[in-house]
């Protein structure tokens, strides 16, 4: 792991690193555009202020620049030139924008990792930072062909300092893997929520909404102008994959708009809809679950509660006097009434001994 | 409400609404096609086993017809014929197929009240049931033009013993508000899921999948067979939301794929995305929350916690103890390592309680 390292950019991930590499004992430098921000960072315990770079020659190991990927390519030949650092990594998003305007600057690309940690918050700025933001996250690692190997060990190691997991792969191979799974799911997330928008739809369908288009659309409320950012810097990658779902929701429209109205069995028509649902289920599969690796294997048990404080507390108190451990939870709320369903999903090994606490602690179980 | 009722299809819906109005001292009588489960659902005490129609006549104020939407028309013929009840209402999942079919067969349109319950569960069968299945969900009641003011009475009585919270429309609204709310969000959690099944997507792709994927794919894990009935019966309204969705996604891949690769800032040819994003956004701020109507203005707090048995009552304790009453929450798991973050929703004026109290109990907490 890198002993010095210089985080320039102190906004939420900058200051992360910052913290988490103090955690660990790296000594760390700071350094930020508005000097307001990095003093806060500071004050905040993540490291000591550098008020210009040209002053801190040679001061690091390793240089991190945590800044949005457009302005990556400039602050790295920057860098660069003032010698702060003997190995260089950015955490930007996209990946294949930073690096080519490094290339374009005529940057040193030996010494370049272009990196990103997948972790990050609604909230901005180095007073939203946590030491523990990557744990157990993944951290891709994109080295360019010219990128030296000891470069990229220097990187690797300083994301795992910060309890992440480093990935590693390239730039191109990078965008489109968070083309896949972050920034197209975005917009098919937005797309079936913008249906929901038009006036013609009134609140009494609304009322019929269950958990599941909850969770289709959660993430389409996310803030409009920075995800018009993020996919303007994944654009290509993002229109293929949007492009492929649209045409297979299309084909199943298409089918579904042929076979006979309130056809009451599925027809000899409806395969193409079947091939696409085994598809999805296919894909869902793939999705790792807890723990690294491994999709879920867990038995899903709901118990009724009253909403009240205190309530669940009782509900987990039971649970862990029975030794289960409860791998996850979601609540189902009862609109208009205050009770609601509380989903546990144990290890199937457990769900016996769970049922038996819960019904000996009085609640409703449904056996699920 | 209706003080005699019959159930005819004593699975896991007609079981429930058995047991919920038997609860509510209600006499219950059952029927099925399939004399065993009639039985368990007796055995269970949802109510009196009434072996053939032909000798119930006249036994109920209303009859329930819970089976799928294909088979109710031929059977509220039967039941009319046997008129075993003034009132009959069915539970199908789709609307205007069952009520054709009702029409083409000549039945008494006058006495009978298409509805849906708006809950389910992923078992099947009478052992599956609860009699609080039903509480606080919305319970659909689409009289035709012919269906008398007393039936509909009598049903929206039923529905409200159930614990339900019954929404007056008509058949063909109501399978255009189901196609909107669960037919057309499963097709676009399914074909987004769908990227991810082909073997070119390699597993370290989908480790960096963070929440929101899953919350995008979650409800694709559903069974194929299934789902291709329920969207066959339902075909014409859901074929226009999921084309409408398909020309939305296609419209902004064709946008994305031409701007310039790896633009930096939202170019003006991105107008039209943001203009998606932003229909999104209002779209997902119309789903009503928890407790009906309004959508939800929590403050989310983050916690991390270890993953261990008793770790989760010790925080709900904590937060009990000091009057904090968690309206939702949420586990992000860290994929790897023993850790995790509690995501807890709290009305806003108790996050400084909550905070409090999880800095007293040792957690570290992100002010989210």
């Amino acid at each position: 792991m890198p002993k010095r390292v210089l985080v320039s950019g102190t906004g939420l991930i900058g200051t992360s690193i910052a913290l988490a590499l103090r955690d660990k004992g790296a000594e760390v430098f700071l350094s930020d555009a508005d000097p307001a921000t990095a003093k806060l960072a500071g004050d905040l315990g993540a490291g000591t202020v550098v008020p210009d770079l040209r002053d801190a020659k040679g001061v690091a190991d390793v240089a991190v620049l945590a800044m949005p990927p457009a302005v990556v390519g400039r602050e790295l030949a920057y860098a660069q030139e003032c010698a702060v650092a003997d190995v260089y990594t950015d955490v930007a998003s996209v990946k294949v924008l930073p690096a080519r305007q490094a290339r374009d600057l005529g940057c040193d690309l030996e010494t370049y990792v272009p990196a990103h940690p997948l972790a990050g918050r609604e909230k901005h700025g180095p007073a939203a930072a946590q030491a523990d933001l990557f744990l157990g996250r993944t951290w891709a690692i994109c080295p360019l062909p010219e990128t030296a190997a000891d470069a990229v060990d220097a990187v690797t190691g300083l994301a795992v300092a910060c309890g992440a997991d480093p990935v590693v792969t390239d730039p191109a191979t990078h965008d489109r893997w968070v083309a896949l799974i972050s920034h197209a799911p975005h917009l098919v997330a937005v797309a079936m929520a913008a249906r929901l928008a038009p006036s013609s739809v009134p609140a009494d369908a609304l009322k019929l909404a269950g958990g599941g288009l909850r969770d289709v659309t959660r993430i389409a409320a996310g803030d409009s102008v920075m995800w018009t950012q993020i996919l303007s810097a994944n654009a290509g990658p993002v229109a293929e994959i949007v492009a492929e779902v649209a045409e297979d929701l299309a084909a199943v429209a298409r089918i579904l708009a042929r076979l006979p109205q309130g056809t009451s069995v599925a027809g000899a028509g409806a395969g193409g809809v079947t091939s696409l649902l085994d598809r999805g289920r296919a894909g869902t599969a793939r999705i790792p679950g807890k723990h690294g690796g491994q999709p879920r294997n867990f038995t899903v048990v709901q118990v009724v509660i009253a909403d009240r404080p205190g309530e669940l507390a009782r509900l987990f108190n039971a649970a862990g006097a029975a030794g289960v451990n409860i791998e996850d939870i979601r609540l189902e709320h009862s609109p208009g009434l205050p009770v609601g369903v509380a989903e546990l999903s144990v290890r199937p090994d457990q769900v016996a001994t769970l049922l038996d606490a819960m019904e000996a602690g009085g609640w409703p179980v449904r056996r699920g």
